[in-house]
Formats: structure tokens, sequence, C-alpha cells
């Protein structure tokens, strides 16, 4: 293909809204009650300033300058090995030596032991910047989570110090052709060897950076299942397979025998090779209990999703800042407002206040969600870890979901903005909308999500959890009224949109499964937009009472996610009245057709 | 790449819903009117039921199969010259043997002059098997109806005959890199030979099928400026320029000074060569009066916004066929509604239904314009047609917006149907979400269509076309109310939807310029969600009356609109009480970050 030299190479630089994401964080939670656990001690807005603003050159001048790269240079199998794309191994040594990866691990194991709200804030950033390369250490923290959990000392002893820091990563072998969203079905052969090792056999697709040479080893975490177990997902056990064998020292030994046998062909994420892995009676130890598989793969699960919605929002936030720079560049037509770059025509700076809050409100949820995941962790009141605990679950479906489709919304408006720019790969505005479609899918799609929320968070409580959130959104609601600030707009709309989500709540609750399954997407829906715009609500009055300085420019956002994004939540209450109707009428084997 | 190949070969068979094109175009327009026209005599549902019949046999056979691979194997330039994808040479010949380009064409120039509402029909179908080679048709009609309406006698008899039956294609050159929703710009230069020819030399960009090996000869219209002609767009004038020279007797002769220099690189519609040409002292003829360029080409803007909404509504269709497919084959999961495959999961029947619903209401906005477009042109009262041309430009920014919007939301949810499965390329629903993705951008950005809408189309004329259509749309209410069908989920919902339409109206009629081009796309939604549900329940009422045996499947998709789609103009309405405020409030030297 000839590059067309006459259209300006776009200047593909990032730089993350460090000032932004500082505000949520210090204004959207209750950043003092994570603060003041006894474990977080030490840490203060300072420190976490410090960290934002170091994520936010690592993230710039490390990782951004290699996405557009890594999209155009796949990775590539090459003889039974993965090469990673030009740039990468250097990249990812250096994120490794800036010790990024572990720093809301414990300090137990060598992690920095910051509290999850500062890594959803960091991990944006490294994911806007190159998201392809971000799986990577995203992998390993979630397979470092599962070993720390379940596997017994000597192999925790033996993997993690070198996992934690990064200098060898992780992956997770779950997925196999006929085993996806369900893994039930998984088929690979696990065979006790009788010396405390297993015999691992069969197929993986879809394994992230399931090989690669960015690091020295790659620590596997595999579903399979022994001779003797019981059908359906009762009967997977989880094993840790490493590509090479570590012997007592620490020392790297034989390649164990499995290995990348296929690369994925996809439409984004380019730079992430996704590995068909073969094993072929491959040497692994069991992890957790046997037959315990998948309860061990649940325990970095709330994790992992929390994360996916945070890439939504990292590339969604790329493709905003492309777009902004584009339409402060680009000439076009007569504006009416002031700047001749087409910014000053209206609909374009719509489109981007549009992008700005829709990003805004899903980061919000995303922090809230990991606010209660702190608390759940390391709160020293048991009741208080129990309710966190409870929100963490209720509001993680939510973050993925949201996060995740608001990332290809908003990716789509970047390239709607570039114009006919957008659909030429050359600017990489067509770069993000492809990338940010993986997040919807990935780690439970969110239809799974939605049903996660209606069904295990949802009604399996009575609706204890969300009644408890509306609680929650009702103080807010109070606390706006009360505020200095004129929030009239914003909370007259938060009021009508906790009166619609207690009517949908209370719908979904009395409801049959089957019309509670129909109505799972458009009960998520309202609830993001509802909890969304009270979180950013929440940090407008927060931030009012201490008068942080970029109040105003809050609440002008808050304003129009009252007018634009609350409302909503009346929308899809309409079709909560008859789901299983709506959705089941037209004959199944009609729909071709009519 | 490894192809993996336990991952079985999608099956990327493609069925057009004929019953479904065929029961809107029967009951969801006033058919009567425009079968009863003397131009039209001998057209009846019967000829209409065996065209789209054809069509669809000629889309699912020739060229489906072609989708594929054009876009694994885009056309390539090699020494100045573009090689079409593989097979596509075969399948336009096959398109122009059967005389599929011109059914819409006046019967005067050789076309086969049926109504525009069959070639919605049919176009849609062989946009939905094969965009990318369906762009070459659609440019080449284009450039026969400018040259139709504004060339002199002696080019039209020489270039005419070969263009109408497709044996020369036709491209538009506008585009050039400072000149694109803004055409004023354009710097290619014309020069008088002072013997009835010019001497063309610039560059044009983003010209769609502008150079190719499907066809002899490739007739471009050209947009330049002539030395002393004025700034701007009163200063371009419009030339014709082919591929070939054609002499006297209509043989080739040598070829022109012009090639193509260059090709795009893009997100999708790979197999539709969009290149960068070179014109150096290339001869052309003057099309229309000197500087009078850009409105010889608005001639046919309407015809070519109508079927880039086509598109949109083509591409969903046929992602929406292959979510159908696949949901039908996958199994996995319990699921609770008696099937076995994914398909038998609420949520999954939800997001098909969601598709079929969305695109049905694109497709019926697309036929209303394409109606009253066939009645401005060929009624005998003068009133009549005048109303009707309103109508037609009042309907067409909206068909080409909500039709390519649609066209994007869902090739996502097909895309999303298909989890994993659709962001690997193989299945091919990763290519409709690249593919559709032009449409909301070319001819004329979704945003210039809401632009037109508010400014051209309804604030012009002090709203009487919208108000007109208002009137309409209660009259539908009341055939609803009087329906021996129970429509009453259905007219509730039209009749919220008509007074917001309304509200909306009348704000849009009384503001300020700026508060009406801030609130030009919600208000293009609101027109949009609005209308879209009432032409269905339109099509439900006129087929209750006449016992057809669909009725009962689509008020089935009726009730899922007026449920699903109708409520989103409440939502779109708040915006409109302070769109400069929403807008502009936030200082957009900030926007970056806070």
């Amino acid at each position: 293909m000839c590059h067309i030299t006459f259209l300006a190479e776009e200047d593909m630089s990032f730089t993350p809204p460090v000032k932004l994401i500082k505000f949520l964080i210090e204004h959207s939670i209750d950043l003092d009650s994570i603060l003041g656990m006894p474990i977080f001690e030490g840490v203060n807005m300072d420190l976490i300033g410090d960290v934002l603003s170091a994520a936010s050159n690592f993230s710039q001048n490390k990782w951004a300058p290699l996405n557009w790269s890594g999209d155009q240079n796949p990775a590539k199998l090459i003889d039974g090995q993965v090469i990673s794309s030009p740039g990468f191994k250097e990249a990812y040594k250096d994120f490794v030596d800036a010790e990024w990866l572990s720093i809301a691990t414990s300090t137990e194991v060598g992690g920095m032991g910051l509290p999850q709200v500062i890594k959803v804030g960091t991990d944006e950033m490294f994911y806007a910047a190159n998201m392809a390369l971000g799986l990577c250490p995203m992998l390993t923290s979630s397979a470092v989570k599962a070993i720390l959990a379940h596997a017994e000392s000597s192999i925790r002893n033996k993997y993690l110090p070198k996992m934690v820091c990064g200098e060898w990563t992780g992956a997770m072998c779950l997925t196999e052709p006929q085993a996806g969203s369900d893994l039930g079905p998984v088929r690979t052969k696990a065979v006790d060897n009788g010396d405390g090792t297993y015999s691992i056999t069969g197929q993986k697709i879809y394994i992230t950076w399931g090989d690669h040479d960015v690091a020295d080893n790659i620590i596997h975490l595999v579903l399979a299942r022994l001779p003797d177990a019981p059908l359906g997902s009762k009967g997977i056990s989880l094993f840790l397979c490493p590509k090479f064998m570590v012997d007592e020292k620490g020392e790297l030994g034989s390649k164990n025998s499995f290995s990348a046998i296929g690369l994925e062909h996809k439409l984004g994420i380019h730079g992430s090779p996704t590995c068909v892995m073969e094993f072929s009676s491959a040497k692994g130890w069991l992890i957790g209990e046997v037959n315990q598989g998948l309860s061990c793969m649940f325990t970095m699960m709330n994790e992992a999703r929390l994360f996916v919605g945070v890439q939504g929002v990292a590339i969604g936030e790329r493709a905003y800042q492309a777009a902004l720079q584009y339409s402060n560049d680009r000439v076009q037509g007569r504006t009416i407002s002031g700047k001749d770059a087409i910014i000053g025509h209206p609909d374009i700076r719509r489109s981007l206040m549009d992008m700005k809050v829709k990003l805004l409100g899903a980061r919000a949820v995303c922090l809230a969600a990991a606010a209660a995941g702190d608390i759940a962790s390391h709160s020293t009141d048991e009741d208080i870890r129990k309710n966190a605990h409870v929100r963490e679950a209720l509001l993680t479906p939510i973050a993925k979901s949201y996060g995740s489709d608001i990332g290809v919304e908003v990716s789509s408006i970047g390239l709607q903005v570039h114009g006919g720019m957008g659909f030429v790969e050359e600017t990489g505005a067509a770069q993000h909308y492809r990338d940010s479609r993986i997040a919807p899918i990935y780690e439970g799609t969110n239809g799974i999500q939605a049903i996660d929320l209606v069904g295990r968070k949802l009604r399996r409580d009575g609706g204890s959890g969300m009644h408890a959130l509306i609680v929650d959104l009702k103080k807010i609601y109070d606390l706006a009224n009360e505020s200095s600030y004129n929030l009239t707009d914003c909370s007259s709309a938060l009021k009508e949109g906790i009166q619609t989500l207690e009517r949908a709540t209370d719908i979904i609750l009395q409801a049959d499964e089957i019309d509670a399954l129909s109505s799972a997407t458009p009960y998520l829906n309202i609830v993001a937009s509802v909890i969304s715009g009270a979180f950013i609500i929440k940090a407008v009055v927060n931030g009012a009472i201490v008068g942080d300085e970029n109040t105003d420019n809050m609440l002008s956002l808050c304003r129009y996610h009252a007018k634009s994004i609350m409302p909503m939540a009346k929308n899809s209450i309409e079709f909560l009245s008859s789901p299983n109707k709506l959705v089941f009428d037209f004959p199944m084997e009609q729909l071709a057709d009519l």
C-alpha cells in the first residue's frame, strides 16, 4: 500500500488527564476511609499525586509511542516461539524496572501495597498508552493473585517473587473451543504422576500473552480435568505449568512440553499475542484443592473484570485525546464560535463533551468498585469488610460492562470526529475503535455481566446490596441539596434517576427468572446511568467543600451528564414492563425474515 | 498467521429478508400513490416481488461469496493501474448483465424506470452481499444523474448509454486534503483550452473506485477552479474527464492524463479501492454552468445520501443474519428457554430482537424518503410534487444518518453475539463492524446531516415541512387507534413520541443559531426514534387491513420498538433545554484535562 505522504503524519502522542483522575480519586470516593485503614498508613494525596504523575510520564514516554507500531507489526510465531512486536521487550522491561506491576500487591510478597484505587488510576494510563502491552502485566497480576490465594507455600515461594516484580509473567489457560463463557465442558486432561506432579494434555485457545519473548519465563495456570473427576464445572482443577522448569535454586531448566501452535488474526490489540496453546504431557502442579479449579479462578475474577472496565475507559480516553487534538488542528468550514478549527463547530464540541462526560462517569464507577475492594480487603472491622465486599461484588459487573461499552462508544465518536481521516488507518483513530472492541467480550461478555448483576448480585440476596447502594445514592442527593454550589439540575436528575432505579429494582426482584434475564442488560444500563451521575455529583459536592479549584469544571461535566446520560434510565425502564413477551413473542424459527 | 483449523469455517452465506422488505414496501409507504402515477403503469406488487426475489438470488449467489475474500485481498495499485480484488471483475460483469444498475433510471436513457422504493429494496441486498463492490455502481448512478441533469446533449449521448448499463463506470472527484466536508477550498485548477475542452490539474483524495479494472472506461466528474473564478464555493466548476478518450463513434482512444497514485489503507471496505488521483493537464469537458459545480453535485446528493443510509441497514442486516446463524449453532451454557444453542439465552435473543427492530425502523425511514422522492420526481400534480420534494429533503438527512448509525450499532451487537469468535477475523463479524463504520462519515458526516436537518430543512422554512410530517404522524396515530389490531402499547408510545417531537421542534425553531446547532444531533435522534416507530405502526395497520399473514410478526417488532426505541426521544429532549451552555461552558482550553 502506498503511504499517502501528503497527509500530515498525525502526532500520536498522548497525555493522560492526571488532574481529572486525581480529582475523582480525591472527591468521588470515600478516600479518607481507605487511607484511614492501618495498612495504608503513610499514603496521602501528595504521594498519590506523585504516583499518578510518574505513571503519566511513564505511559506517555515509554509505552504510548509503541502503540501504533505494535498494531502495524503484530507478534509473530516463528518456530514455535512468539516474537513480540518491535520495542515491546524493552518497554516491558522498563515497566518492570519502574516497579509498576505490583503497586497494589501486598508488601508481604514484595508489592508496593498501595490501594487499588490508585492502581485504577495508573493502569488506565498504561492501557491508554498501550493496551496490547498492558495485557501482559494484567494477566501476570491475575496469576499472582490466584497463586497467592491458593498455592502451597513451596509453590508460592518458588514463583511469586519473580512474578510480583514482573521478571516472569503469568498466563491464564481457561478457554477451549467448546468451553468459553461456560468452562464446564473443559476437556484438557490431567494425570497424577504420583510424585506430586501432574501431566497436562490438551489444547487451549484465546491465551493472551500465552507465549512471548518479553520475559524469561511464563507461568501458566491451566484448567484441566482429572480422570475420575465429576462431569461439568465441578470436575475441573487448576494446575501451574511453567514454560521453563525452575529448580530449587530458582534457576531455569528445561522447557516444559507445551507451546504456542497458532496466533489468532484479530480485529484489534494486534500487539498482544493471542495464542493457541498445545499441552502434550506438560508437567504441572496442582493449585488449590482437586476439582476446585473454577472457584480458584474466581478469586481473581472481580479484579480482572474491574480492570477490563478500566481498559474501556483507557482506550476511550486515548481516542478522546486524539479527537480533541484533531479538532483543534483541522480547519474546515465556517465556524460560529470564534475558533477556526473544527472545534469551533458546536456539533464537534458537543461530540467532545459527550466523550469526556461518558468517560468520566464510567471512570467514577470503576473507582467506586475499586474503593469497595480496598475496604473489603483491608478494613479492620468485619461488618465493614462484609458490606464492602457486597458493594464490590455489586459494582464489578457494572464497572466491567459500562466501562467497556463506553470505551467502544467513545472510540467510535472519536473516529467520527476525524471524518474521512478516521476511516484511514494512518491517524490511529481506527485502531482505538478496533482495540476497544475486545473489552465488552473478554472476562465474561457484557451480557454475562448483566446476568451476574440481576442473578447473583441482586436477586440472590433479595436486593439488600442494591438497597444499601440506593441508600448511599440518596445521601449523595441530600449532600447535593445542602451544597453551597448550585446543583439543582443535577440533583433533580439524580432524584428522578433514583426513583427509576428503585422501581426497576423492585420489578427485577419480583420478576420470573425469564423476565429478569430478558431485562438484565436494560437493567444494568439503568443502574450505570444513575450511579455514574451520582458519583460525579458526589465529586462536585466534595470538591466544593474543600474549595478544589477544578470544581467548576467538574460541575460543567456533571450538568452535561444530568441532561444527557442520567435521563437514559427512564428510557430503559419501559422495557421492563413485559420483557419476556418483547423478547420471545417473535417466533424463533422466523427470525431470519418475517 | 497460522489459521486456527479447529475453528469451524463459518458458513458466510447470506439470505436477504425478502418477505420483510416486501412487507415494508407494500404497507409502510403509500405505495398506491406511487404505482398510481402514469410513469409506473404496469408496476404492481407481483412485479415488485419478482424483482426483489431476483435481487435476493443474485446477491446471495454472485456477490455474497466474494465479500470476505475481497476484505482479505484488497485492491492493489500496480504500475499506476488498480487491480481489483479477485473475482470482482466477473461479479461486476454479472451485475451489469443482469441489468441491476439502472432499475430506477428513466427508460428514456435506457433504464428500467422502476420506482426508487424498489431500488432501496434491491440495493440493500447488494450492499449486504458486498458493500465494497456495491459502491462501484453507486458512484456510477450518481455520475449518471449529474450528467443527465447538467450535461449538454452531445456529452449525454456520448457517455450515458454505456454508463446507464454499467459498461463504463463513474467516479466523483471532489475531496482534496484541505477540502473535505467543506468543498470551498478546492484548489484543483481548470484551464480553458479554447476548443471546448479544459485542462485539469490537481490532486484528489478519497476517490471511491477512482481506478479499477472491472470496466473498460471510467468517467470522472471533477470539481476544479477556473483561473478567474471567485474564491470559495462560488468559484468551483464541474468537469467530465474520461479515463480513456472516446471518439465520435464511441470507440476508446488514448488514455487521459490522470491516474491513481495511491490507495488508502482503510479500516474497512477493503474491496473498494479508495484512490488518490493525480490530474496532470487532464482533458475535461465542462458540465453545467461555469462556477456552478457545487450545485450540480448537489443534484445527486439526496439520492447518494439516501443510499448511504441503505448501506448502513444492509451491513447491519448481514451482521444480523450472521449473528442469528451463530446463535443457532453455538452451544454454550445452560439455557432456560428450550433450545440448547445460545439463542436459548434470553440476553442473546434480546440482542437479536434489538438488531432486527433497529434495522426495521431505519429501513422504514429510508423507504419513506425514497417514496417521497418517487412522488417528487413523477407526480403529475405540481403541488404534490412540491410537497413531496420538501418531504424528501426533510427525510434524507435522517435516513442517511439514522441508517448509517444503526448499521454501526447493529454490527457491533452482531460481533458481540459471537463472543470471542467475533473478535477474531475468521467469522466475518469483525468485517461488518469495520465496513459499516464508513457510512456515518461519507456523503456528509452525520453531524453535517443533523446540521442540514435543523438548518436548511427545519428553520429555513419555519418548520412547515416538519409540521406537515407531524400531521402525517398524527394520522398514523389515529389509524392505529381505529385498527382492529391491539396496538395500544404502540399508539401510546407514538402519542408520547409525537408530543416530544412537537416540543423539540418548537424549541429548535425558537432557538438561537448556536443553541440550534448545539442540539442538532440530539434533535435528529428524536425525530428518527419517533418516525421510525410511526412507519412501522403504519405498516402493521395497513397489513392488518388487507389481512397480510405476516402482520402478527410485524406487530411483535412494532411493540419492541415502542418499548425500546421510541422512548429514547424523551431522553434526548432533556438536552434541548440549554444546549449552548451544556456544550460550551466547559473551557475549551482545558478540555484535555480538568
